[in-house]
């Protein structure tokens, strides 16, 4: 079984480079454009009413996998789902930014993480009520956070 | 420029049919059982330190899409991208469920919201920092809470 999967847009940014590009949107404060491709924007219609918007993209730039890796964040091994690292078996990643503005097909959006180029494969709106949790646990990740 | 995703996985859920399954994981309490194919599994080391966890999963009983679509929750149309509606041009579903527990390559998980038998794509840990926004403006689905 497999399922094919194509842009409907691109994900444009400040960071040409992995090195430059922050680890997750909660550290960034940075902007970016995404652009919709005209034949997918009446899609778009009502987005503007929401402040987050769940982005799906393809990490184009990584291929292949390793089911242990040693992630930006720890410098212990962890298996490969406990982790967001974007070398995965399908690589997909997901961040929620905040939605600023749109003209048309394209999003001004806040919090961008990815690398300038990026594929995008969905938008979906973000709301609290199905997407937001209380993690009482975070594993590895635990204490970890924006102070580091 | 495409992209092939192969399943990681199948997703177990007590709902054989689209017309029984909850809207949102928020609104479902249903046990569900992640099996990741053993090639995988030891991706799962650690994923038990976290008490949440996002699956990208694919909407494998949808096909084609409309760029604007009336979905469960409203009676007006919208556009597709703001809305979670499954038939979308890349058919990929996210949903955060609590992990109750792991034994060897099968998760416990709690809310799931998604057909019996559904493909995994992906795992992803639920990181409050990453993930959790305080979502100032819902759109249309405002004021459609769990009340209603």
């Amino acid at each position: 079984m497999e399922f094919v999967m194509r842009p409907i847009g691109i994900i444009h940014s400040p960071f040409q480079e992995k090195e430059q590009t922050p680890i997750q949107p909660s550290r960034s404060q940075a902007q970016g454009r995404v652009e919709v491709y005209p034949e997918f924007a009446a899609g778009l219609e009502d987005i503007e009413g929401f402040s987050h918007i769940i982005l799906l993209y393809a990490f184009h730039q990584s291929s292949g996998f390793t089911l242990r890796v040693k992630p930006f964040l720890d410098d212990r091994l962890h298996g490969l789902f406990a982790t967001r690292y974007p070398k995965r078996p399908n690589p997909i990643g997901i961040s929620v930014v905040r939605l600023a503005a749109r003209q048309g097909n394209i999003l001004q959006i806040e919090g961008v993480d990815v690398l300038d180029g990026t594929p995008l494969l969905d938008i979906k709106p973000y709301v609290s009520e199905f997407d937001l949790r209380t993690a009482t646990r975070s594993g590895w990740l635990e204490g970890r956070g924006e102070s580091q």
